[in-house]
């Protein structure tokens, strides 16, 4: 399989550890050589001989809009509609306080109980912050479209959803739920941490309105980078810049006392963008301009279900039990089972050589980035998990004891 | 003066172009060798190698915290009151929103009419986003402590200032106004942009209540360094977390539902921060470490004196009048003058190899970094600016030609 792996060149743009297999990239993903040499060239060309002059010279002043573009061709916007700026959760709280103000009247946010926990939190801040009565709705079987059918009623602004559950890796159906959310007159939010560069996404033929996502995990920004920002087009004069900072005004270097949005995406950049960290970011996406999504996707489903056909035929403890969906086409990236040990499993595995993480309160994740893993990796990451549950070395002391980045 | 400098050893520490006379520190402080050397380790052995691990390993979970007691010793509060976060602006809408809903019942921000249009833009943003009626109320006269005891009455909740002038440098009595503003029963936030390594702070003996800060410009942190945030001990429990993420709450790898605000400083934390960007600026403050404050206060203070006596002995043109304080304890770190031909003079002066930089709508801006910068420097500088002004040079049209970033 990895002999007619059509991806199997990328692996050598990356610099992983020999003895490896790094199945966390959905949570870090790695450092690749075109990074490397754009830090070196940011540090001493830009930063340490251009200096203030770079923000010209260099093109700092709209690199996060071209990484934006980069974004946007893998997750179906056009030009202009996505833009890199501060975290996930701070531009999750731009979208939804927007969102909320552009449905004055309407009162209801509706999400799923499982949603990743930033995205509840900046929503129980943004209602307390507006004080203005709005109150969150959870859906408690996210994969049932009728519960959705059921949540989404008159009252309700916005839904917020996260396409790819951070656990089970559970997909969601983008186009049906925002057509649903939509015909109720609901604004539709999609955090796409879990879909940038781990599948083919298409905001702009499900219709969507606004979402979000991550630069550090699939599309491998390195640790923290910058998030992005995707507003439609349609949406981008009406929406209110709710974070009005000097770098989304429309003139900042004409330091007018009052602030005036930028046109377009613009407005939603509120401060200085980490220079660093944003120029990394863009240099891992340049990997990405090569890579076909479809092709990626096809790999990305057979590694997945390489991985479970394995755990199926080779792990005989009944405790561990997949929890991703078995069909390829309802599943991320990634693969998550439950097990009681799964704190001391995952410990186990690390000191194996194989890197997932665990997720509370029982959760094993395994993500699966094509780009630098092979099917060989797979086997021996099983191999692996199989051989620390047969022998039970995983109820080791060692195994138990818990950091504080779990 | 230069061979009498206690801090001349520490200009080895940066990389400086030959050649050049940088006066732009206050804009973006330059590269040093600790941020070269540390940036090669967050690359290649704590990112390359070590991965998701280096959360833990490396100690990122808490580097944040780490440089913001660096930057507390700077600015005279204790550890635990500063962290760093986000972008001066966002840090701004934090400080501000908590500080409005800690004084319920007043509905009047003060602040001054030339404030960094950021900090203008962001109270405009809040009050329109609050909808609560709250007002923006601008003092003309930031230097007439008169202006600001008829501008606070008994509806202010806030005041919002700007420590240092980013156009003239002008150094407002941090103690006095805080004490003035509290004796009317608001909160005062101070903005320590052009304060924070530039002179000596001390917010605790002021009684301050909030403050930020900015991490690129004289603490050399790098192009858009992440920014900090101070919060008094006192009011660390009751101040809000307007920005509620994942990363604020009390325990962030519980994945609990509700948002639970962590103790202490750390509820102003909202996202997963950049590290390649924090770690350039924690590197970066390793220099302060070794530096005595007073120490450089004495010579920034002499630096300014020599460039505005060299000034006023060499240059001719009527139009050059300094705008920053005579008073050297009225003046930050920069020295700042008008000129109807602003612009074209400091491109002039760039192509000349000594930057300083520009500011709408006349301002030439130079920002005395004593930290790289020698009195030689500066006797070079203010040959140049003469030369410039006196053969006409800067009314060449290639002067004129504005970019992006001025």
């Amino acid at each position: 399989m990895d002999a007619a792996d059509p991806l199997a060149g990328m692996r050598a743009r990356f610099d992983l550890p020999g003895g490896l297999i790094y199945l966390d990239g959905n949570s870090l993903g790695p450092l690749s050589h075109a990074v490397r040499q754009r830090m070196a060239r940011v540090l001493e060309a830009e930063w340490g001989e251009g200096l203030i002059r770079s923000w010209n010279a260099a093109g700092w002043i709209d690199l996060a809009q071209r990484a934006g573009d980069r974004i946007g061709r893998l997750i179906g916007a056009e030009p202009g509609e996505v833009i890199v700026a501060d975290s996930t959760s701070i531009n999750l709280f731009k979208v939804l306080v927007g969102a909320l103000r552009m449905r004055p009247g309407r009162s209801v946010i509706v999400t799923e109980a499982g949603n990743f926990p930033t995205d509840l939190y900046m929503a129980q801040g943004s209602v307390a912050l507006l004080g203005q009565g709005h109150h969150i709705r959870l859906v408690e079987a996210p994969a049932d479209l009728d519960a959705f059918r059921d949540a989404l009623d008159e009252d309700c602004a916005v839904l917020m959803l996260t396409q790819v559950d951070y656990r089970s890796g559970r997909l969601h159906d983008m186009a049906a739920l925002t057509r649903l959310a939509q015909d109720r007159g609901a604004l539709v939010i999609w955090d796409l941490a879990h879909s940038a560069g781990a599948l083919p996404v298409d905001l702009n033929a499900a219709g969507a309105d606004l979402a979000v996502g991550c630069g550090y995990k699939y599309l491998n920004g390195g640790p923290g980078a910058p998030a992005f920002i995707y507003v439609a087009h349609r949406h981008q004069a009406e929406i209110p810049a709710t974070l009005s900072g000097w770098l989304g005004h429309a003139q900042p270097f004409a330091f007018e006392p009052e602030y005036r949005p930028a046109p377009g995406i613009l407005r939603q950049v509120c401060g200085t963008p980490p220079i660093l960290s944003l120029a990394a970011l863009d240099a891992a996406l340049e990997i990405w301009d090569a890579v076909d999504m479809d092709v990626l996707r096809n790999k990305s489903q057979a590694l997945g279900q390489l991985f479970i056909d394995l755990v199926d035929r080779d792990v005989q403890d009944p405790e561990l039990r997949l929890i991703s969906p078995r069909d390829p086409d309802q599943r991320g990236s990634q693969v998550a089972f439950s097990h009681p040990g799964g704190y001391g499993i995952v410990q186990a595995l690390i000191q194996a050589g194989v890197i997932g993480d665990f997720r509370q309160p029982d959760v094993l994740r395994f993500g699966l980035a094509p780009l630098y893993l092979g099917y060989a990796d797979i086997w021996d990451a099983v191999r692996a998990l199989a051989g620390i549950l047969a022998d039970g070395q995983w109820r080791r002391p060692e195994f138990a004891q818990r950091a504080a980045v779990t």
